[in-house]
């Protein structure tokens, strides 16, 4: 078994904590390296993007968490063998790192009324059209889980994005989004949040999800 | 074998490009959907994401442009299926997904000056970064391909990436930026270029790549 270091910030969320439930879900050990945002300017310029979440395998550093995600998943037995069932869980992934991307645009702007403008054009825009997009490959998929006929990465990634915008308190953002616009999304982050391998990782941390 | 539809925008270059020459390079069979930058308005709101490329098997549709290349290299023998080496091709990929998504921010900037400055930023900044990890990278795996020992998705995706900084005549962006910054990259541009299947792939469309 390889060994594992999984670096990135102290906190339950973001693009880190797919891969930290993942492998708590497969009970692969990995050494959990959270960072403090005070040590981020100090640590930053020595990661490969400068950017978190890093992977080392065996010493290797290895960066993008979707990368990072899938092999996690495969360690965990968390991704689909099949290929079009891989693609699938593949597209959920990268369509939720696209929409984030869109939303993480939005943090920097400093004029308040420029961004209540942004934010209401990613609610309107990427936003609903992600959350329904998503909510119809569930519903395609079987309406449980969204590749592979049972619980995987891609699952583990809808959750923590749904979770983030329904508890994130992203400003301008209603936090009843997802329930109003995909309410099987909604549904989904139950299912996930209740399975007993993502409730064991909460707990063991002391944290909700 | 699954019945493949690949749609793209009708140029040698972008995010469809490397699914197009992959399957091409596996002698996969699919239909090579190319459309016309004018028809893209009447035909955008239908795609799931409003964005290309599309890839539909057996009539199924799925988006995300990574995501197809992944499917489109295990069919064509173009991805690794070790999943440490799969982590690194994967890495690859979305690393140049990633300084893609920086640089097509700058492309709807409408003032002269601001655009510049903003080019400045992006050269100085993430493409000079990702040029020197990229190109450490593939010194670290050999110096040859990225990932498996062999031509892979991986060298396709940073062959696209690579030739559109040397050749698409971004604004402000010196064309000699991969040979000063990333000489080897420079050098694996046109190893892929002299790839066999690759150059099958240019002569067959007529086109330099």
């Amino acid at each position: 078994m390889a060994k594992l270091k999984l670096t990135y910030f102290d906190f339950h969320g973001g693009r880190g904590e797919v891969a930290r439930i993942a492998l708590s879900l497969g009970d692969v050990p990995f050494e959990d390296d959270r960072i403090p945002f005070a040590e981020w300017p100090r640590r930053k310029p020595a990661t490969p993007f400068h950017a978190l979440p890093v992977l080392e395998v065996n010493g290797l550093r290895v960066t993008q968490s979707n990368a990072i995600n899938r092999y996690a998943g495969k360690l965990a037995d968390l991704y689909p063998s099949d290929p079009l069932q891989a693609l699938i869980c593949d597209e959920v992934m990268d369509a939720v790192e696209d929409v984030t991307v869109k939303t993480v645009a939005t943090f920097s702007i400093e004029n308040e009324e420029e961004k209540k403008a942004a934010r209401k054009a990613l609610v309107d825009g990427p936003l609903r059209l992600y959350l329904q997009r998503l909510e119809e490959r569930l519903v395609q998929q079987g309406g449980e889980w969204f590749a592979g006929g049972r619980i995987s990465v891609a699952d583990l990634k809808v959750f923590a994005w749904v979770g983030h915008l329904k508890y994130g308190k992203l400003d301008h953002v209603p936090v009843d989004l997802p329930d109003r616009v995909a309410p099987k999304l909604a549904v989904h982050l139950d299912r996930v949040r209740d399975h007993p391998g993502v409730k064991a990782y909460y707990a063991k941390h002391g944290a909700t999800p």
